[in-house]
This record gives structure tokens, C-alpha cells and sequence, in this order.
């Protein structure tokens, strides 16, 4: 029997109405013939709720005791969720992640997953049952309950598909799939029908929150289609595959935008072989995600040297320059937290010269300054000051006809 | 090392200032040189949150699912603790029933517990980590989560303790100890210093509500010595004991009263043999547990049937009896559910004789009618108008000397 995977995140789940809704697309899918694992997270506000338990004892604390508390939020869930679907008469039981196993490393709090044991899985399959698993949690080598960090659950959702060899995971959400940009931004953005993991990779890591970046990686690796839908709608979702299946695309697909960024400048940083190692170096180490790097022209064997992070990183990554000061040799640090991320994704940009060129001239004709510019083989991301973001947004939306069917 | 085992109930854990609160008594403990493994409740009030939205989502809930909702609130307690314990540098760990394995029966929603594997938590002791342990769960042979029902935390305690073998097992709650009688009822009930197996197995089960019956049969078949006492004070609480340990008892100990009691008449039942067997059968198939039961004299082969039945199965009762009319043959039912039950217990009245004699006396002289009366080697129970109930406490308390150590 073809399997499907259905992963219901915190808002679908939110109550016991919501829990009835998801069950109801659950039922409709098993009524259809399939065999159904559903992933389900924490009831919404339960994971922040233990959360802040942790925290309020510990201030570091141990990351595998905030596993065990902050696990027990999907373990409530996929209980009712299996209640919920018996007495729709689907038959049909929880799985915690020691119990599937799904085996992790100890990276407790942010752990990777390593292996799929469907076994018992599918020998429950055999007798009738579908599966309701608690997302966003597994079991370390050592026994110990791991969870896969915040939004978890679409990795564990996209792991089990490609453990249980599933025809497709169905990610169901608050929204009703992918736009071709934030919504509230432009209320003329489109649901996109069709995207490539490459595509949505980009998208998710330059800002866009559909889904987590992880998830696609993992989907792309494994070529488990994915659709994002609504929980609250039977609308079509959009289906997130291999850019073969893809007939027709758009030069650019999406327009992401992030605010959670900053931007340091080192001024008057001697420009000697190895500087940017010692720069970049005790800010790995540090755990610092630098995203765009640009360096001036050198002038007299002094050059500025300018990076963005997450704001999240900002202030360790602020303190780690102060700390290794004398060993980078400069003069001046100038942070701006007052800055966004603009990028244009798309696998069209592979054949198709005169994006960047496009999106400079559009930008430039609303007065918008770019700061930095970054470029991979399917996107263009450029730094603006906050304030020109959403006009940003929408200038390209435009200029790249994503209003228009 | 000698191991002692502290657990603490619901309204020991229910915010986390209990929580540090019952840490510093651990903390204590592990400082006088113990090796302590902790067992707790979920926080007072979660199990009823849980147990309600397993009720709100299905009626007949299958128990398996029960126990996967309701299991997560010692979860969340576990791991509160251990970091907790850390935080004042204790090193500890949370130990859930399948991570240690508590293996149970697959008798979900109140499992019995068939083996305690002390291995793995063993030699976290010899690494210098203290056990907190998730109490009323533990794994049944198919790898789910069984809790071990109501009040399932007191037997987690003792059985762990068995099986580590540990000195003893303190039961911390909301009352510093086990009392001659209810102090609501009788306000000069005395603290009992010590106090025999059996003893406190008869006073549990005539309605003191401080222990589980289970926990002390449990503690009692490894003898394992436990000391109920209070999470809000550091007095002295009670220890239960073997009863060699006891130096000097008296002849009655205490006295409990129940008034969840129920009383059915079966007027003018044909005295044949086979008859009882025709009315409690029934009622044991039923799962209705029978505890009083009195034959009046035949007159011209028919009598009269008196039984009670705790006020939970009482509807249960009835209906069966009604059911089993025919097989019975009896002419009426009369069923009184305005009666309690009255005990006096001690292990003196094994050497003792009169204690039935005294006791009737005494509430003879209050002008208290007994409608029922048991007996055991250590125990009378009588059953009196409910109205009379906290009299024949304060009667009895004062006609065996309690109030006087």
C-alpha cells in the first residue's frame, strides 16, 4: 500500500476542535486508500510554556533534562491525536521516538537524526494500523530522549517519509502554501503550484518561514515530494519536488525577505594573507553564522572588512571581535542593526544572464541603496536598510512579473 | 553506599519553588552521604488536565493512549527536578519507567509491575549521578508506556526501593505523618511514631488516605521501611515498619472511617447453598469490590443479605444484582447509601482480647446504632449512619487512649 506521511504543526493541533479538523484530513486520506503516518507537534504555546519552565530553573541548563521536559508536549499530542482517529473508527496508534526508534546523535536540543528503524512500524502497518508519531524528538545512542531543535517536526515528518519509502509528506500549516512572497508584504503575491527543493532550500535559508530549511534539505536528498497546505482549507498546497517535474518555470519564483539581520564593519583591518581567518575563525568557533562578507578595495595595506550575522548571533558576535582584537589588527568596529535582507530566487537564473542587472535597476528606481550584495547560482540577496525593505519587496515582485499568472 | 529512595507527591512538586523546596531535602540528604534515588508525581493538577482531555476526546479511550497523555506529566516533573538538583550542584539525572526499565503488564491504565532492572541506574550511581525518577509509569512488553493508575507514584517508590535494595523509603506529602485518626475529626489525634505493615495496611485500606494500600504491601513483602513525612517541614514523620521493630505497642493504634460506603439489603433470599455464589459472582465478574457482608439468621428457608460496596461501584452494583435477579431470587433491594465505616486497628488486639467488647461499648454509650460489623486479626470495622461517623471517631479515639502517648 502507498504511503503517505501528513504532519500537522502547533496551530493545526492547537486544541481538541483542531486536533478533530487535522484527524477529519487524516480520515479523508485513509477513506482514499492510503497508509498514513501522521507527524504531529506540541499542542501551539506548549513548547514555549515547558520552554519557559526550563528556563526559569536553569539558566544553562542540561540540554538532555530540557529534552525530556519539552518532548512530553508531542508525546500529549500524538495520544490524542490516536484517540481522536479511533473514534472516527481509523485505526490507528502513537509513537514516541524511543519507541519507532528514531535514533539520533547526542547533540541533545539540536540533534541530527541517524537512523530510521521502520521495522516495527511497518510489521503495525501489516495489521491495519496507521501511525501517529511524535514530532520533533528521538532517542540518543545513550538512551536518552533528543529532540531535533524548534521546528523539528517537519524534519521528523520528512525523515520518516524517506525512511518509510512515502509517496509524498504532506506539511500542513496555517498557510495555504508557498508564495512568491510574504503576503502581508505585498498582497499580491501568488501561491506558487509548483517549486524545486533548490528553490525553496534558498528561499527558507534567505527568510522565508514556510517551512525549515533542514526539512528541505533532507526532502531534496532523499526526493520525498513535499506539499505544503492549509490545515483549515481543502485548497491545493504547493508542491515543493525535483526541478524535472517542473514544466514551466519563471525565471524568478520567490522574493524572501528577512529583518532579523546586523551588519559589522571593521574598519582600517591591516589587508595581510590570514586576516580573514582571524576574523572568521574565532567566530565559527564561536558558533556565529556569518552570512554575507564583503571587503573593500585595499587602500595603502588597509582595507574595511563588512559582515552580517543573524541578530540572534549579534552580541556574541560582537564580543568575539572585541576579544580578538589585537590578534585581527584594526581600528574602528561599526555595527548596524538597523538592516534587511532582500533576495530573488530562482533555477531559472541558471540560463537566464541579467537578473542581478534587473533587480539592481528596479531597486535603484524607488532610491533604494544597496549595502551588500551576495550571489549564488539561484539567488541574489541584497542588504537595505530596514526602513526600504518592503518597498524592496515589492519593486521586485513586480519587476520580476511575480503578480502576473 | 547506602541508597535511600524520596518521593514526592503532586502538591510536593506543584510549582517549581516546591519543587526547589523538595530539591533542598534531597540535597540534604545526598550531603548526610546517601545515595538517593527521587521519584515524583506530575504537578498537582496535570494529571487531572491530561486525564480531562483524554475524556474530552473519547470516552472509551484505549488505555494505551491514556497512559502515553497522562505518563508525560512525571516526565515534565523529572527533568524539572534533575535540573533543579543540578542547579545546586547535585549531579542527578531523569530516569523514565522505559529508560530504566520498569517493566509492567499490559494491563494499561493500571499496569502491575513485574520487574524493576536496576542495572543501568546502578552504574549511573557508581558515576556519582542521583536518580530522579518519573513515578506511576513504567513500559509494558510491547514497548508502551503503562502508568500503574491513581496514587501509582507511592508504589513506583517502594518497588524501586526493593529493588535497589535500599535502607528505606520516604514518602514526602502534605501531612508531616500517619496519625492515631483524622485530625479534621478528632483535632487531639497524635503523630504515630512508628507503626507496623500491617497495621498501616489495614488503617489504608479502612480509609486512610495518607499512603496507597499497594505501596504497603509492596513495602511490606520486601520489607522495605518507609517514613511518611511532610515536604513543608522538617519534623520527624512517621515510620512504617516490620513490626519487631516496634518496641512497645498498644493494643489499638488508630482509627479510620470511610464514608464512600454503600450498603445493599437482599431481602427474603432463598437459603440455599449456592446462593452467595449467586450474588457475588456476579458482582466479581462486574469488577464491584464487596467488603462488609452479614447473613441474617434463616427463618423457614429465607433470609436476608446485607453487603456494602465502596460508593464508586455502587451504581455498578446494583445494576448487576438487578441483572442477576432471576439466577438470585430474592424479593426486594433495599440499598442505603447513608452509612460509613468506622475500624479500629492494631496488632496488640492479636494478644489482646475485648477490643471488640470496648468498642461496642463505646458507641453504645454515645447511642450510636452498628448496622455491620468485621473482623479480622488486627481490625473492627463497623458500619454506622453516616451521621454518626466523626462521633464514633472522636468515641472510639478517646475510649482507647489515643490522645495520650
Amino acid at each position: 500500500m502507498a504511503i503517505l506521511v501528513m504532519k500537522f504543526g502547533g496551530t493545526s493541533v492547537a486544541d481538541l476542535a483542531c486536533i478533530r479538523n487535522a484527524a477529519e484530513k487524516v480520515k479523508r486520506e485513509v477513506d482514499a486508500g492510503w497508509q498514513v503516518a501522521v507527524v504531529v507537534s506540541a499542542m501551539s504555546g506548549e513548547t514555549n510554556r515547558l520552554v519557559g519552565l526550563v528556563r526559569d530553573v536553569s539558566k544553562l541548563y542540561d540540554a538532555r533534562e530540557y529534552d525530556a521536559v519539552v518532548a512530553s508536549g508531542e508525546q500529549v499530542t500524538s495520544g490524542l491525536m490516536a484517540l481522536t482517529l479511533q473514534e472516527m473508527g481509523v485505526p490507528a496508534r502513537s509513537w514516541q521516538g524511543w519507541q519507532i526508534p528514531l535514533k539520533t546523535d547526542s547533540s541533545h536540543g539540536a540533534a541530527r537524526i541517524e537512523d530510521i528503524d521502520t521495522t516495527a512500524m511497518l510489521a503495525k502497518f501489516d495489521e491495519g494500523l496507521h501511525a501517529v508519531c511524535a514530532g520533533f524528538q528521538g532517542v540518543s545512542a545513550d538512551n536518552r530522549i533528543a529532540t531535533l531543535g524548534r521546528g523539528g517536526s517537519d524534519t521528523s515528518a520528512v525523515a520518516l517519509a524517506a525512511a518509510l519509502k512515502a509517496e509524498r509528506c504532506d506539511i500542513y500549516t496555517d498557510v495555504d502554501g508557498v508564495y512568491t512572497t510574504d503576503p502581508r508584504v505585498e498582497p499580491d503575491a501568488r501561491k506558487i503550484e509548483r517549486i524545486a527543493f533548490e528553490e525553496m532550500l534558498e528561499l527558507a535559508s534567505q527568510g522565508a518561514k514556510v517551512l525549515q530549511t533542514r526539512s528541505v534539505e533532507l526532502a531534496m536528498r532523499y526526493k520525498v515530494p513535499l506539499q505544503v497546505r492549509s490545515s483549515f482549507s481543502d485548497a491545493p498546497g504547493t508542491i515543493v519536488c525535483d526541478e524535472e517535474e517542473i514544466v514551466e518555470s519563471k525565471v524568478v519564483t520567490g522574493v524572501a525577505s528577512s529583518r532579523e539581520e546586523a551588519k559589522i564593519t571593521l574598519q582600517d583591518v591591516s589587508d595581510r594573507p590570514g586576516v580573514a581567518a582571524a576574523i572568521f575563525g574565532p567566530l565559527a568557533k564561536a558558533g556565529v553564522n556569518v552570512d554575507m562578507i564583503v571587503q573593500n578595495i585595499s587602500d595603502h595595506g588597509r582595507t574595511d572588512m563588512t559582515f552580517t550575522v543573524t541578530l540572534d548571533d549579534f552580541d556574541r558576535a560582537v564580543a568575539t571581535i572585541e576579544t580578538a582584537k589585537a590578534d585581527i589588527g584594526f581600528e574602528g568596529l561599526v555595527a548596524d542593526r538597523d538592516v534587511a535582507k532582500v533576495s530573488v530566487v530562482g533555477i531559472g537564473m541558471r540560463s537566464h544572464t541579467g537578473v542581478a542587472q534587473r533587480m539592481f535597476a528596479a531597486l535603484a528606481e524607488e532610491g533604494v541603496n544597496i549595502q551588500v550584495i551576495t550571489t549564488s547560482e539561484i539567488k541574489v540577496s541584497v542588504l537595505v536598510q530596514r526602513r526600504y525593505m518592503e518597498l524592496a519587496v515589492r519593486a521586485l515582485h513586480s519587476a520580476f512579473e511575480l503578480d502576473s499568472a
